[in-house]
């Protein structure tokens, strides 16, 4: 078995690091999850993108459920420890609506591009 | 003055949403920050992302400092509400250590690949 050394993270109050989802493919940002270090253990020995449910309070696999599961292709870890960027083969949406990306909903903002 | 519509944002224990930054030009993704409605409301109107500083406790409109500014180019809301996805020109880097981006750390994997 593959010893997988673990990097230290940086915690938030509840014991959790923001997980990025790229799509490997297109780049597209997919979704935000949260995850702390049996979830990311988990998620690079077992080949499968497993978060901590903040809402459940519980380790949730993505796609046990539903089948559009994500296989991370790499992992990278932020200057300061707390923040993932995982980017993964997505098997269908991502966003539990159906839709490719969670972020499917534009902001406002002030126009400000030249006259 | 332009009427910004801001979406109702679904906050963490400490007020807060994560904000994944985006490069619009090469879709990489740069970083990690945290808005709260205020942030985000000088992030649209003022064409300048500004995040709240967690260990500052202060808003932080970056590169005011650095001068390595991000315009924001397009902000969408996650389907939860408790995410945000901003594309921006980055001038600079966007890593307080220089680097272009802050997730330049790999964690290591179990090598899935095939023999």
């Amino acid at each position: 078995m593959t010893e997988l050394r673990m990097p230290e993270l940086k915690l938030d109050a509840d014991g959790l690091v923001a997980a990025v989802i790229q799509d490997d493919a297109t780049g597209d940002v997919l979704m935000v999850g949260y995850m702390d270090a049996e979830a990311l253990r988990r998620t690079a020995s077992e080949g499968r993108v497993t978060f901590w449910s903040r809402s459940r309070q519980e380790y949730w696999r993505k796609g046990d459920t539903s089948g559009n599961i994500q296989v991370p292709r790499s992992i990278a870890l932020d200057c300061d420890g707390d923040a993932l960027l995982i980017r993964v083969d997505q098997t269908g949406p991502a966003c539990h609506t159906g839709a490719r990306s969670c972020f499917f909903t534009p902001v406002d903002m002030v126009d400000a591009g030249e006259p």
